[in-house]
């Protein structure tokens, strides 16, 4: 890999969200929390973004009346933001699943900056990350470290650069508008976040309850909702395609993200623009880019063949399958089985044992001859003998769940077969015919 | 098979609900049906059985009140009748899933009476012949011949007796209750289906409404609704177990059939008291049968191991997935592919085509430069050499999917696989050393 390729977490264009890093001094991380340096580990920057503004939303709840104009408006702009970073963020920068025009490009930066939480760049970055090194300790925010770290707990405490896997983000480092928004990036978040819903409230003259509602506390539903993909997409749910790492598929998710939620697959098709592939299934993030398509806003939409998605889901299932088949018990095999000599098998039954030949294999059926559904008679008449035929339809044409009973009662394996019966009769009519016994 | 282990359809005891059978004169099923004949085909005692009867009934609500006491009285009476069929004529029976003593054999008599389908006699040989031959021409009510057929087609039209499968019924001809029912069937029918409902209902003072409500009406609910076992059981629903016959599993089955809508399950274990195998589903005929175990009045209730049972249901899964598994494009298998030689493979490439070599095969990746999720740069990097191990974690792992959208663009195979290289450097490093060309 040429080394322009690649981006260090911290690099020349500065992470807004975490110090300048000097990879010559010690980090925090790599001193351990007591209670004398505690508050040194935690991001308070974050700290304040992620629970101290909503806090205080919540207090001036108390005094702000809530009108139903700002409530509206508050729940659209929720969506709005919130597609910022499904659609902005996540399903066009992150993994390129599509392209869109510099219009559009515009409008995820502004929105995705009003949802707070962190500059394309940077949530890219390590979002990319999380994909290429799920559920390791490169993993930004790998669930295996607990569900509230996966959720806030990878943002509330400092994290050490270095330990965040190495991707590419040439791309991104390529995109004026990504870019533009990296650099311009804290006034982005409070214009977008706070003052343009402060104002836009006015127009119905309720400035503070737009601060209040459609700013604040909006910014706080978007931020839990999204943050879920990083926990609960990872903790919920089915696994159609992989079950060999976290992300998991579930319909609580997908409402909850704005369609985020079917996130096996994601993690298995990461490049492509859906994240739910039936119609049924709620995507509103698909429906968006897809509207946009229409629009000519958006473009080479990603879509993996229905071959591959169908491939992947067969594997799994076969995977899953011969788990359960190792549980069960398919009677003793073949190869393990003692060889016994026809006449021996004869002997054994005339003595007395309840022994039944199928197929060139012993079966002992000395207990099932009473709970036998075709009656006592019936498998009587087959002890000593060969039964291939009766069993397999001369008498009656057995199911498959009787063949697979037969299966456990196995003792043994007749020498040479069932070809035995043959042999002995073409012995008895020339006799000069031999087989050897060993 | 010995001789008095089986019975024909039409045995010494006669068969109430079709006419003494003489096997030398011709069948009316033998001769085609005609404007002229019609009305000869028609079983016209079972018609006025399940239809004019039932039509009367319905007629006579018009005038005939219905009382609360009559109504409940006539849902319990269902229940107990529908109880006789399910629980009696089939569980006990036709399969012989369980054992009864003489207090229930009785009970059960009577009440399977009151439902009007037949003898325990007649109705078990027809069954058993169903699950012998499911399907066939010798099952007597085959759903192969239409759902209405099914339903109530084979009663309504005369059968062939001869058409029916044989079965062994020794062990029912040696039960003095089934053998008493059968001689006194129709006294027994009208006891059990009208006289009895209505007196009861006279303890109220409403003999007309038991006679109209508890008597006809709910002998026409309790037919139709055990009738669905062989019309709506082999048509709606799944197949867990085995998907070469007819039988479904359907929770509104169940739901009218009072539990013997697991049909799939049941006709590959017969012999299990239960049809439903999960608590939560609805089987009130085996919860029946439970009671009366608890009771002292049932015992040697019959179940099959749930190994069996997930026997069954892993190999109906594996063949469902092969089938799915065929008709997807897993690329052109390794043995249909042309040889390559490592140096014309590299000329190739050096002249223009796309290749990359990866485990031994040669994959075109033209058209899959420009969409590769890791960057064009990453897999031109590949063109030309062995990437097997840049595939396979060297630069980047992998997933399964890139695994199997790889296998869809071989073109080849190297001779001599992916040991090329070590063959050449080999080569390279000692003169002497010769590989066949052929
Ligand atoms: C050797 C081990 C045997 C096993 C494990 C076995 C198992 C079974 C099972 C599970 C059934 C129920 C129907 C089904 O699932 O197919 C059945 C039915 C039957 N079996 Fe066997 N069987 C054995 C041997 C035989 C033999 C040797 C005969 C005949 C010579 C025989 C004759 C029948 C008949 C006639 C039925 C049908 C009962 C009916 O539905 O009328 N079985 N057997
Ligand atoms: C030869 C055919 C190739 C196919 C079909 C292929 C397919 C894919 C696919 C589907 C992905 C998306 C992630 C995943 O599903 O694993 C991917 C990612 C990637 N591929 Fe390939 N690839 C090929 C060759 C290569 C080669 C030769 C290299 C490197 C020399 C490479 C490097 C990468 C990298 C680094 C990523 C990760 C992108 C990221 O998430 O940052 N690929 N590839
Ligand atoms: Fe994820
Ligand atoms: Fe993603
Ligand atoms: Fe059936
Ligand atoms: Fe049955």
């Amino acid at each position: 890999m040429s080394r322009e390729c690649v981006a260090a977490p911290s690099s020349r264009l500065g992470d807004l969200l975490s110090k300048a890093y000097n990879p010559n001094k010690p980090h925090i991380t790599d001193t351990p929390i007591t209670k004398s340096n505690w508050y040194k580990h935690v991001n308070w920057l974050n700290v304040s973004l992620i629970i101290g503004m909503p806090l205080s939303g919540c207090i001036m709840a108390f005094w702000v009346p809530l009108r139903w104009q700002t409530a509206l408006f508050a729940v659209l702009y929720y969506f709005a933001t919130g597609l910022g970073i499904t659609a902005g963020h996540h399903r066009l920068w992150a993994h390129k699943s599509y392209n869109a025009g510099t219009p559009l490009k515009v409008f995820f930066a502004f929105v995705a900056g009003g949802a707070v939480e962190g500059s394309i760049r940077w949530w890219s970055r390590d979002h990319r990350a999380h994909h290429r090194y799920t559920d390791t300790d490169k993993d930004p925010y790998s669930v295996r470290k607990g569900l509230l770290y996966s959720h806030i707990g990878w943002m509330v405490m400092k994290q050490n650069p270095k330990r965040i896997g190495r991707v590419d983000i040439t791309d991104l480092n390529d995109d004026k508008v990504v870019v533009w928004q990296h650099r311009h990036y804290l006034k982005v978040v409070i214009f977008a976040g706070l003052i343009f819903p402060t104002l836009f409230a006015g127009l119905w003259g309720d400035m503070l309850g737009g601060y209040v509602y459609a700013g604040i506390l909006r910014i706080f539903f978007v931020q839990q909702a999204t943050f879920c993909v990083n926990s609960l997409a990872h903790w919920l749910g089915d696994q159609p395609f992989d079950d060999r790492n976290s992300p998991r598929d579930h319909v609580l998710t997908a409402l909850v993200t704005l369609g985020e939620g079917y996130h096996n697959f994601h993690h298995e098709f990461p490049s492509d623009y859906r994240n739910a592939i039936e119609w049924w299934q709620y995507d509103p993030t698909k429906w968006f880019i897809w509207t946009m398509k229409k629009l000519g806003l958006a473009y080479d939409l990603k879509q993996f063949r229905s071959n591959e998605i169908e491939k992947g889901r067969v594997q799994q299932l076969q995977k899953k399958l011969d788990q359960k088949r190792a549980t069960l018990d398919w009677g003793v095999p073949l190869d393990q089985l003692p060889v016994i000599e026809w006449d021996d098998f004869v002997d054994q039954c005339e003595n007395g044992r309840c022994l039944v030949a199928v197929a060139g294999v012993v079966h002992d059926v000395t207990d099932f001859i009473n709970d036998h559904p075709g009656g006592k008679a019936m498998i009587r008449s087959g002890l000593g003998k060969d039964a291939t035929a009766m069993f397999n339809g001369g008498v009656y044409n057995h199911s498959n769940a009787a063949h697979n009973l037969l299966s456990t009662m196995r003792v043994g394996v007749i020498r040479g077969g069932m070809e035995v019966e043959i042999w002995k009769r073409a012995q008895r009519e020339n006799k000069d015919v031999q087989y050897v016994k060993d």
